[in-house]
């Protein structure tokens, strides 16, 4: 019985992925534990986000200016364009720092089972970026997955009339795996996709 | 190397229990795909909070109004004190709706690795409502750990020359426990504790 303020911030929590009811209570709690050092910061990042974060118009990412950071950086490799499920997956990437090419992000993976058809990704507006002829390489970087690698030969399938190179990210032992943890499939492509020292 | 105010809320979310960087970019996200649908209420909601919530000068409870709602209820046996650690205790006992006296918010339980002292909880404020003397039960509801009942002995010894009287929650088997599954110690309380059909 909190009072109707706080049980609805409590309800909003629990509506995010990976919250649920009790963590996001003990969330609350602890934003409560100090409201206005701790919430009212929160409260102003928030406003700023919704204020001025947009989604990039080339590649679908989420900035305060636009086109993105990464698109607009003239240092970046306009010619490498790296197609990425959603994101969260470009963060990944950017983490890494190990990416110099631009990205497209596709929204989503073809999905039967969630009815994620062809229309619900963004793939005209890739189609459109290369149609431009400015791209020599589309790197698919989608999750090694049935889903993602369904996707991966959809999207492959669009871009085959197109004069430019496709390829997709290496399949193999992770860095730091012990072979004897790896499931088969993996140690398969390990060992298909073998190289000379 | 998403956009600085992005990265503020990702780095505030990741502050919060339960949730880490990985969650807290995931919550984000979840977030940043409606910005102003599920942003804005919960900016709005916080706002409340945070103008509006105040701690309860009697039992320590968050609540919109002053006393507060448990505290003011006309309905409420203010003679039954019912001592919780925090207000998350105080909301699983209210989501019962089990108890229908009032309630004492330690702030905390006794520990020498955490820190924590005698000085550190609200223990003051309740030897102050016991010896106002309208008092006749103080229930120690507060958790079966180590600490936990350590600090109820701490606090029985404060209480002991009111003329209150001291009860703690029952232990024994949970409802739909199997005996199979249950610690030692838990067992023991149990039979210990027997009463008669």
């Amino acid at each position: 019985m909190p009072a109707p303020e706080i049980e609805r911030l409590v309800g909003l929590f629990a509506r995010l992925p990976t919250l649920g009811p009790r963590s996001a209570r003990r969330a609350v709690l602890s934003l409560l534990d100090n409201p206005k050092a701790q919430m009212q910061p929160m409260i102003e990042t928030m406003q700023a986000v919704v204020d001025h974060v947009q989604i990039c118009p080339i590649c679908g990412n989420f900035d305060t200016q636009s086109p993105c950071s990464v698109c607009a950086d003239l240092k970046r490799d306009k010619k490498q364009v790296c197609v990425v499920r959603d994101i969260a997956d470009l963060w990944a990437l950017e983490r890494g720092n190990i990416f110099h090419g631009v990205y497209h992000i596709l929204g989503g993976v073809l999905s039967a089972i969630d009815g994620v058809g062809p229309d619900d990704l963004h793939l005209d507006s890739l189609v459109g970026r290369v149609q431009k002829g400015n791209i020599e390489e589309v790197i698919l970087a989608l999750p090694a997955t049935v889903d993602g690698q369904t996707t991966a030969h959809y999207v492959a399938d669009r871009l085959e009339k197109y004069p430019v190179k496709l390829t997709t990210l290496a399949r193999g032992v992770p860095v730091g795996g012990e072979l004897d943890y790896l499931d088969d499939g993996t140690l398969q492509m390990a060992l298909k996709s073998r190289r000379s020292l």
